[in-house]
């Protein structure tokens, strides 16, 4: 295995870009961000930036919602984003009539679930979930060392949720489930309700107490459907680290002593975590996507 | 591979065990069944009953929880069941001192979904989850053509779901959660909520259009985490085979349009089956792990 072979690593977001090249150590060479613009310049942009320095194969992350199947003919294009120019556009398309190397492609999440996976294989570890709470909530989910599709990938931000209604009227923000886990819980939602963004909510207001309920309401849903052997949470709402306390107990909790809770009750702590790579879990999991495939 | 290979099976449940000798076909050559009392005299009839028929490999599905780790110095044990004398009863332990030939151990539920996973394998789908509704609810998940442990197995019949407490104050009968989604929508649920077993509930009762709702919420959660490929719901209460069409309908509402719901929305009917095998899946299961683990 040739530990200097180039790797390539691109993470699109919604309003910027970042693209590497790396070994597959995950040490980086080069390293670009741009703002996302049209297709054709942003994605011309991360082209040029590859050529340049000539990776043996690429890991492309993107904003989704993505066609993921082989099989359908439209596999690796973005499909019905509200983000204009962007809906339909042939992704690895793209990348393939200009870049001759293998490409993987996948969404943002389950690149970066991919990319924690990698930083703490080396524990023994072969499934974990991975969620995003920022503006909206996302998931990723690894089992027996593999990105988890299915039909197409996971949605776990929009799991239903029971509703304190009586404590949290608040009707929701997500636009196809209104009090959906996304539309009760993201920062959007934080900031409908509360009238002030997540970052400058103090430590100590109630909004964090709610919140951790919600958050721990769709850990215990994940756990007793997969039963993961690590949840790592991340996002804009989870950078206020406060709140891993809160959702550690208030997921015990809720589990109520229910198998497989003794063992994750001996090791809270480690079981529910921030990303190891902060926000670097995106950018190195496109280069982690990028070495599984130039190993196929 | 040999077709002929004599495969072993047992379905060991709470109330009886069914053990079976066959063909990897699925062909079933011996079958018996027994009442279940004490650890050593029904485990004894099984084994006597192998010892017998001499299958070159067993597949043993037992009720649970059962200690499925392989690194856990308890693998193969049933674990904390209130059912007396069963308790901590090494099951794989009793079989490899009486019988030499491998043996594979795992949940009735999961066995029961591996089952159905290879009566529909030649139709290329690589993920399942089945759903068992009866006394309790279970599930067994099966991704990319394995079945899904993680930590332990999954308890997705203890799913926390919106509790529509307006039109249904039922308060739930899960010993541990109270209103989750077995609490819920198990039979024992629906006998206590109204007074008569599912089994003597008129199709045109409003029970079963609640019932479809629970049931319909918990599918939502399901597909957005997993996006599994088909959904099979067995057991008891869904031998009422005219809640499948109201469950079809509410899942699709309660999906509102979301991602992957387009596919889901051109087949709905194949999507949510009731099993192929009927009341066989969980034997015709066995016998497919004895299956798997021969050509290990």
């Amino acid at each position: 295995m040739k530990d200097d072979l180039l790797l390539g690593g691109m993470e699109g977001g919604g309003t910027k870009f970042v693209c590497a090249v790396g070994k597959r150590t995950g040490e980086i060479l080069f390293e670009t961000r741009f703002e996302t613009t049209t297709p054709d310049e942003t994605l011309g942009k991360a082209i040029a930036f590859f050529r340049r320095h000539s990776p043996e194969a690429i890991g492309l992350a993107c904003f989704g919602p993505l066609d993921l199947d082989p099989r359908s003919p439209t596999y690796g294009s973005i499909t019905t984003t509200p983000k204009e120019h962007w809906a339909n556009i042939d992704v690895i398309g793209l990348f393939r009539t200009e870049l001759a190397v293998p490409l993987a492609f996948d969404t943002d999440v389950n690149t970066a679930a991919y990319g924690e996976f990698r930083a703490i294989q080396g524990e023994l570890v072969s499934s974990l979930v991975y969620l995003t709470i920022g503006t909206g909530i996302g998931a990723g989910i690894i089992i027996d060392g593999k990105i988890v599709h299915g039909l197409a990938h996971p949605e776990t931000g929009h799991l239903r949720l029971p509703h304190e209604k009586t404590r949290d009227p608040f009707g929701g923000t997500c636009p196809f489930h209104q009090d959906c886990f996304e539309g009760l819980a993201s920062g959007t939602a934080m900031a409908a309700r509360w009238g002030t963004s997540a970052e400058d909510i103090p430590d100590d207001h109630p909004a964090w107490s709610l919140e951790a309920h919600y958050i721990s309401s769709a850990l215990v849903n994940v756990i007793l459907t997969l039963s993961p052997e690590i949840i790592i949470l991340g996002g804009g709402v989870m950078s206020r680290q406060h709140i891993f306390p809160l959702i550690q107990t208030m997921t015990l909790d809720l589990l109520a002593g229910y198998n497989p809770s003794a063992l994750i009750k001996q090791q809270i702590k480690e079981y529910i975590v921030p990303p190891r790579l902060g926000k670097r879990s995106g950018i190195l999991g496109a280069i982690a996507l990028a070495d599984a495939i130039s190993r196929e």
